[in-house]
C-alpha cells in the first residue's frame, strides 16, 4: 500500500553537507505486511484497513515542517529515521491478534534514494 | 534526461489549503529537446552539454526554501510556475545556433502528481 | 492525476481471439490537462477539484462488469473505447470557465499495452 | 522474469465490499529465483525455461473467469491465494536438480497493491 | 507495445567521448501508433498485428554489433537515429488502408536517456 | 543508489543461443546497504560516500567491451556473474569500522530481467 508525505526539514550537522539548510523533500512511502500463511479471508491483512491505519501515522507528517515536529526534535529526521518512525507508529496501530509476523516501511525521498525498515511482530 | 531538485516551500493563499504551511517536495525534472532531424553527429542534441546546462539552471535550487529565493517572491511556488521558471532559464543558457524546435519540462512532485511545459525556440 | 478501475468484460468478435471470453482488466487511468499559461493561483486546474471529478467519472466503473454496463452496451468495451468515454464524461463534469485547452487520458490495460486519447477543449 | 494474465473474478464475502460484484484484475506477474552461487553457466536458471515454465503455469488463467475455474472452487481468488497457487504449481514444473534453493512470485493487481510470496525448495 | 533489443557497437567521432570504445545497450523500445477515431473493432490498431511487425523489424538487430550492420555502414548508430530507422522500417510494414495518422517510436537506452520520434503516416 | 553501465560482450557456450554473438547491455545497478540499527547521523551510511565508492567500482566498465576485460577473461559475464563482482569489489572498498551488515547489487540487464546478490559483511 502506497501513500506519500511533503515535508520540510534541516539536517543540522556538517556531515549532511547542503542538506544544513532548510529544504524539503517528498516520501514516497511503501508500507508491506507479511505473514505465516494466509488469513480466513485468503488475504495477509486487510488491505482498507491497513491503508486507513498508514494514513493515521502520516496525516501527522503532511505538509509539516520536521524542524518543529515534538516528535523529531533531537534527532535528525533523515529517511531512516522517519521509516523506523512510521514503522513503529504503525505497529503499534496494529489491532490484537493481527497475525502478522512483520512489517516493511520504505521510502522514496528522489529518484536515487530511498530507506526500508523491516519490523519483525509478534503475531 | 533527468535530474532533481529538493526544496521547502510554503503556498500562502487559502486555495491551498494545507499547503499553506511550510512544507517541501522532492522534484524529479525531465528535460526533453526536439529538433527537426539530428544534427550531424546523429543526435538532437550534445546530452552532456544538455546535463550541463539543466546541472546549472537546478544548481541555486537545491536545497533550498524557496519561499526566500528571490525569483518566486512574489509568485506561487508551485509545481507548474517552477517549470516555466526552469524551461525559460534553460532556453536562455542554450547555445547560438542549438537547432533546437522545442524543449520541455516536466516536473513530478509527488507520485500522483506532475506538471510539465513546452516552450518552443528559434532554432 | 492517477486512479485506477478494475473491471470485467469480455470482447465479442473473432477479432479478440481469447479476449471474447469472460475476463477482466486493471485500467490505472492517467488524466492530465493542457492550458494556455496559468490561472491566478499558478496552477492549470485545481488538483482537488480535478481528481474529485475524475473519481466520479470512474465510480460508475469501479468493480463492474462492463458487458452489463448500459453505456457500453453497443459497443466492444476496449480500453480505447473507455478512454474516450471517460474523456468526455469528463469534459462535460468541467465547470463553466475552466479555462483548459485539452484533457488527456491514458490508460494502462497491462504492463505493455496502454492507449490514450487528447480531447481539445473550449477555454 | 515478468507476464501477466488478465482475470474475471468475485470475491463472495461482504469483508470484500464492492469486490463482491464480478469485476476483473490484470496480474503483473514477477518470477524471481534465488540459488547458492551460480550454476556451470554463471547463472541462476535458464532465463528462457523459467519463461517458458511460468508461462505454462499462467497459460490456464489468461483471459479466464476464475469463479468458473475447479482450482479456485473453494477459494477466495485473492491475489495473494493466486501467488501462492502460482509458486506451488511452478515449483512442481521445475527439473530434476534444479539446485534452487527458493523461488518467489509476485503480482501487482493495481499500482498499489501487490501480494508476494517466497517458497523455499529442495535443491 | 513493447520490446526490447540488447546491441554492441562504437560511436566513431571525438565528440561521443568515451562512447568511441566498443560498448552497447539495452534499448527498450516503446511504439505507439495513433488515428483519428478508432476502427470498427473500437481500436487503433491489432496490438497482436502490431507487435508481430514490430518484432519483424527489430529480429535483425537482436544481439548485434551494429558497427557490422549494413545500415548503419555510414552513420552513427545513436539512440536517435536507431528510432528513426525502426520507425521507417515498421512504417513500410504496415498494411494498405491501415487508417494510421502517425506513428511514434521511443527507445530508453538507460535510465536516463530517452530518443523518440513521430512519424507522421497517409492513412 | 543507482547507477548504469553501458557494456558489449559475448557469452561462449552454446547454452546462450543468439546471446553467443557479440552484443551489448545497459545495465542499470542499484545498490542497498543492510546495518543493523542507525549511525550516529541517523543513517546507514553516507550516501555521497557510497556513490562515489560504487562509482569507483563501475568505472573500469563503463563504455567496455568484457570480452577483453581481464576480471571476466575466463567466465561468462553475465549479469549474475557482473553483480557478484561488483558486490564484491565495492565490499572491499568499504572503510574499516563501517557497521554494516550486508550489502545487495542489483542489475537489471532489459525491462524483463534483473539479477541480485546479497553480501553478508562483517560490520
Amino acid at each position: 500500500m502506497d501513500d506519500h508525505v511533503m515535508i520540510a526539514h534541516s539536517l543540522q550537522h556538517e556531515f549532511f553537507g547542503p542538506a544544513q539548510q532548510l529544504h524539503g523533500a517528498t516520501l514516497a512511502i511503501h508500507a508491506s505486511f507479511e505473514r505465516e500463511g494466509l488469513d480466513e479471508h485468503g488475504v495477509v491483512m486487510d488491505i482498507g484497513e491497513a491503508s486507513r491505519l498508514l494514513g493515521q501515522v502520516l496525516e501527522p507528517l503532511r505538509f509539516k515542517n520536521l524542524d518543529e515536529h515534538p516528535d523529531f526534535a533531537e534527532k535528525f529526521s533523515t529517511t531512516e529515521v522517519i521509516v523506523h518512525y512510521v514503522a513503529l507508529q504503525l505497529a503499534e496501530l496494529l489491532p490484537e491478534g493481527h497475525g502478522l509476523k512483520a512489517l516493511t516501511i520504505e521510502a522514496e525521498e528522489n529518484p536515487t534514494a530511498r530507506a526500508s525498515v523491516r519490523l519483525p511482530l509478534t503475531p
